[in-house]
């Protein structure tokens, strides 16, 4: 199961690459631009969860993660190239598998680590989102995990779940494929009926 | 006194969690905006220490920082939510408090590390200022710390009456009395008089 | 060499300080604003290389560091209390000094601990860039190195240099050299003939 994990790490990894780029493209960035903003997006949230937990972090020890955020930034700016017009729809639902991955990868490396499940639950969400976050402040967006669709919600929600699975007894397979099925699931929901959680309605 | 120093922690860090989570609220940002702005106020000047020093992170180990954040928020928003309007000016005079105690931690966590007085400065003001700093950068503010009040150069000033406490051969509950009372002091005053570090008259 | 390796490590840091003081500056803030500024563009590159290895942040053991950044901040700005100008092309070539030689520390750090060659080009060019990029982000601005004259490129040539060096068998001393002023030439040839990488032309 293990090398099977490393593939669909790899393909969430590239499909936050790719949406790094294409944050890159429509801020006219130059090619390390898009080298910084794939990569940012791709592995922030999980190098900030091994600094935190004092863990070594994921692509220092394995260099596949920076030749997959390359080669999808590359194979971006190809398509761009050619097309200049992008699937921004399937991107959303590519984006999505990789949100349920990282979570649960995030998950698992804390409980691994001894965290307590509330603690891995924050882990997992930090995971999955924190990228997208630096990504935006960098570009000087307000981040949309802060104030669009059902994001960093379904984190907590798949967390949730994958806790709830193995305190009830389930093998760690049973609990990551719940917890995937589950951000995923509620993800891809909130995508096609634009679910959102109340956003406040500040004066100024 | 331990345990009575956690509850001022816990203080500490509610009343942080209660400016990000206004700042959320002049942003527009929804639920999980809030949680995260009202995080990173909170722990991200403490969190930033602890990486640095190579320390355990400190919430990682004990999640009642994290139920403290929640709880603030929650109450906040309850509160904006029945009366539309803020004590701005008492909020300023517990975030006075909490700033005191932040730096106060930093500064003993630092020392007892081993750190060089010079070294536990920075980073008792580090641990004081930067999670407002991540919170402006992340609402696309010019950080206040940079520009406003007396702020940072409150904890500095604290700082060094704390090192030179213990330099006289004071206690360490000593040390940590006057540097937080001489914080405090020199924040409210700035507050009430509105000090400010001269600000460059650069054209451009 | 030890000791002069040193030198020019401070004169690094110093050159880049500078050039955080001219952005605080130029945005109107305050005392603490320039030290922030200063330091982050000085030292968050190595920062965050060294949380991101697990070694002991570089400054903490050695606040000589900090003591370079207060002087090199403090002399910028009577210079520009007197003179309401500043030499910028200098200040450029200074600057190309200052990372060629932050990346060939990077490398070298990196390797020592272990890295793969592929790793230590990246935190050799993380080194040179990261503080830079963190000041631009903190001001709000775009950040320059990823849309301006080549300048994180030259890292990773000079890098590439540097291992290719090492792998052919020279001696540490050799390949710093040639990695060194690999950065750096290309770097001051950058600036002359404007030299760039293209830059995207997305629409919106």
């Amino acid at each position: 199961m293990g090398q099977w994990l490393h593939w669909i790490d790899l393909l969430g990894v590239a499909v936050f690459a790719v949406s790094g780029t294409l944050m890159a493209y429509r801020k006219h960035m130059d090619g390390f631009g898009v080298v910084v903003l794939a990569s940012v997006t791709a592995i922030g949230g999980g190098t900030l969860r091994d600094m935190i937990l004092d863990l070594p972090v994921f692509w220092v020890q394995e260099p596949d993660f920076l030749y997959a955020i390359m080669a999808a930034a590359a194979l971006t700016i190809f398509w761009l190239r050619f097309t200049h017009k992008f699937p921004y729809q399937s991107l959303l639902v590519a984006d999505a598998f990789g949100l349920a991955f990282f979570n649960v990868m995030g998950l698992q490396k804390a409980l691994n680590y001894g965290a307590t499940p509330f603690i891995a639950i924050v882990m997992g969400t930090m995971t999955g989102v924190f990228g997208g976050l630096i990504r935006d402040v960098i570009c000087r967006e307000i981040p949309l995990v802060l104030k669009g669709e059902l994001y960093a919600t379904t984190c907590i929600f798949g967390g949730v779940l994958y806790v709830l699975a193995q305190t009830m007894g389930l093998s760690i397979s049973w609990a990551m494929l719940i917890g995937m099925l589950a951000t995923l699931s509620l993800r891809l929901a909130a995508i096609r009926w634009h679910w959102q959680l109340p956003v406040f309605q500040g004066s100024h």
